[in-house]
Formats: C-alpha cells, sequence, structure tokens
C-alpha cells in the first residue's frame, strides 16, 4: 500500500541505484528515513550502461528515480542530491522540518544544512579518494593531516549543537542524509586498514564530529544495504584498478 | 517601509556584498527579484579583509548578509547560492514558484532547477577562469569548443521549453538568479574582447541558450549595479595579477 504524498495520491517510485555506490546510497536513506515504498532496480557499474538505462539517464550514473505522485506523473529525475531533496521536498518530515519548524524558521534551517553540506564536500571530502589512492606513507600522513583539519575547521564548529543530529534534532536531517554514505565509509575503511588507522585516531581527538558520526552510523536507514565486507572488498578493488591504470 | 516577510514581521538586511563579484551578485540579483529593502556594506576585494569582516564571515568572502525578520534575529548567513535560497524560501515568489505552483510540483521546479544550476556549474563554468587566463590561441581554441560544446549537451536541452525563462516561466527563477552573472559576463566579456570572439560566435549558434542569455541579461536586476566597463577593467587587473603571479 502506497503512502499518501501531500494527501493527494499515491507515490510509484523505482529506484536505479547500486547498493555500493555512496551517491546513490543518499537517496536510499532517504527513502528509508520517509518509509516510501519503491521499486529497486540494480544497475551494474562493472559494465558499460545498457543503451534502457542510458535512455533514463543520458550520464549513466546512480540514482535515478522515476516518480508519479501528487500530481507529477512519471517523471524522471537523477543526480543525488537532487533526487534526495526532492523526495524529502514532497514528504515534509524530520528531514527538512525538524520540530516541525515553519516559515523564516524553516529556510533558516535548509540554509545551514546547505552550508553544512557544501563545506562537507567543497573542503573535506576532496581527499576521499586520493586518500583511498595514495601509496606512500608520506602522502597518507599528510592526506589524513588535511583531512582532519578540515573536519576539524570546518565541520566541528557546526556541530556544537548537535543532539545528537544537526541542529539539535533528535532524528536524522538533510545534513546527515547527504554525507552519511561518506562518515560511514570514513569510519568502516580506516577500521578495516583500507583507510590509515591514523585518520580513525585523528577522527576521535574531535569531540562533536566523533560523537555525531557514531550516532550517524548506527542508524538503520544508514546501515540497510550496507553489506561491509561487500563494499570494502569491491572499494579495494575498484581501488586497484585505479591504480593500475594511473601506471 | 520594509516588506513583510511570511506576514510576520518587517525584515532588516545588511548585505555585504561588492558589485565587482559574480557570486555576490547573485544575492543582489535576489534581492532585486524580490524588492526587499536592505543596508548595502562594500567589502573591499583587494586589500588584506580586516577583523570586524572576518568575525562576520571567517573565509572572508562576499557575499554574506545579517538577516533579521519572520522570527529569525540577527542571523548571519554566508555563501551565494545558501544566502539566495534562504532569501528566496522565506519570501515564496516566482523565483521558486512561477505560477503558484504548490506541493509536489513546486518540488519538482525545484530539482529541476537545482538540476540545471549543478549541471551549469560543473559540466560548464569550470572553463570560466581558465578562458581568461589562456594564453596561446590553440589552447583558448580548445577552451571555446569545449565551452560551447558543453553548453550545448548539457544546457540546451534544458532550456527548450523556456519561454523566455526556465521552465517557461515568464519571470526570472532560481535557474537564472543562480547563473545569470556569468552567461552575462560569457556575453559582455566575449563582445570587449577579454573573452575570445570566437565563444560569441559559438554561443548565437545554440538557439535556445543565446535567445535565454540575451533575455536574462536585459533583466533590471542583472543590470542593477553592473557597471560594465569598470567590471571588465577590473577583471583585466586581475587576471594580468594571476597571470604574473603564474609565472
Amino acid at each position: 500500500m502506497a503512502a499518501a504524498v501531500n494527501g493527494t495520491s499515491s507515490p510509484s517510485i523505482t529506484f536505479y541505484t547500486n547498493r555500493g555506490c555512496p551517491w546513490a546510497q543518499r537517496a536510499q536513506i532517504t527513502l528509508k528515513e520517509l518509509k516510501l515504498p519503491y521499486e529497486e532496480v540494480t544497475i551494474d557499474l562493472n559494465t558499460p550502461r545498457e543503451d534502457w538505462y542510458l535512455k533514463i539517464n543520458p550520464r549513466g550514473l546512480v540514482p535515478s528515480i522515476n516518480f508519479t505522485g501528487g500530481g507529477v506523473h512519471d517523471e524522471i529525475l537523477t543526480e543525488s542530491a537532487v533526487v534526495s531533496q526532492f523526495l524529502a521536498d514532497v514528504n515534509p518530515s524530520h528531514l527538512t522540518q525538524p520540530d516541525h519548524i515553519k516559515g523564516a524558521q524553516a529556510a533558516l534551517f535548509r540554509a545551514r544544512v546547505a552550508f553544512f553540506v557544501d563545506s562537507f564536500f567543497s573542503k573535506v571530502n576532496t581527499g576521499f579518494y586520493p586518500l583511498l589512492k595514495a601509496e606512500s606513507q608520506e602522502e597518507k600522513d599528510k592526506l589524513v593531516h588535511d583531512t582532519v583539519e578540515a573536519i576539524k575547521k570546518e565541520i566541528e564548529p557546526l556541530l556544537k549543537d548537535a543532539n545528537p543530529f544537526f541542529g539539535g534534532s533528535s532524528k536524522l536531517t538533510m545534513a546527515e542524509v547527504l554525507t552519511a554514505p561518506f562518515v560511514q565509509r570514513y569510519l568502516s575503511f580506516s577500521q578495516a586498514g583500507l583507510l590509515p588507522e591514523s585518520l580513525k585516531q585523528g577522527l576521535e581527538s574531535l569531540p562533536n564530529f566523533s560523537k555525531w558520526a557514531n550516532e550517524v552510523v548506527k542508524q538503520d536507514s544508514v546501515q540497510f544495504g550496507f553489506d561491509e565486507q561487500k563494499i570494502i572488498e569491491g572499494m579495494r578493488n575498484r581501488i586497484a584498478k585505479l591504480k593500475a591504470q594511473a601506471k
């Protein structure tokens, strides 16, 4: 039984994804937080995209959704932030309006979330793939240092009132939805040795971030479909391939 | 007399900006489209930022706003997209809801705008500063070709129903607000010889884009404070400085 969208109709969602992709996982978390029904279609990212999928998303990336509901018919949306925000916007919830805030307060919350997410991706996460690919100890040390310093300077202060989530929210917000897949990988990969152990120690030295991150990764919506061993194995293979190509 | 925000109070806005900065101009256009009153404070970008401004925006960039209104008191917001979207969100208007659309349709419009703006900045505008700094004819030719091809592939199809603005809107939308300062500079600078003349010809060969761009740059809110000769001169000096530093 489909849930109501704005009380006017029932949404029908086809979700094109791959459970190993952190970007697609943003939309996955959104769907789970909103408890929306959907049909999941897995796109194999290890082979060239098939024509039928390129018709849905010419860029060939995941996620994409096909959405019908609330007066919107058979619309295709792509790009993880766009898809996630759209789903959150058509279903007002704790993700966009913690404590049911409205008006200017809701706009301010949205702006604070946008600043947080932009800071995370423009100041911190630029080091994610370089860290995974780094070969020498010197390179790894420098990148770990830069990542921890960037989180300390740009993210730590923005989490001072997290309780346990962004802006004092008791439930996940879009700030978590859009960053969680990477936060999860920083924690998981540094535990598994895919990222340096020193990263784990560096993150643990940041009280706001580490407390927040540990709460984020515990959530059912973030855990859903995160087959840790398979994802670590997949990333190991991908990194090996990238390194081989670079030589 | 200040306009009402959500009918609950009158906004008081201090706008820290520099009229030569295209990013700050995004917020300027938003303020003008929404007909909001504000106090403008010019930040000199040619000298180190003073301490009082670094307390407002530790990154030292423009724009920043200090906003009071609608139950929000003395809040500082930074980063041009965040500031512009916040102002548009607290004042529902043609920018976010053309034809007064609501619910899922409004969310869909917002998603389409987000996809458009992301495509413009991730696929097209990455060539803006490289083009300004390019020295050899070969380099310029390549960058002009790449820029025109990117607009043709990524932007032209998204403007097929522009009438004259994004999504068939008769007034500016956030799609224009967030891209207009750069569209304006592509047109103006290629006319003035600061960008290659061939760029102008390339853009004119794209019917949707050129029709749309010509309408965008005509708008009062986009023209406001755009002292063309001064901006061209300022950019010439800045490019000369960047080229000298690179040597």
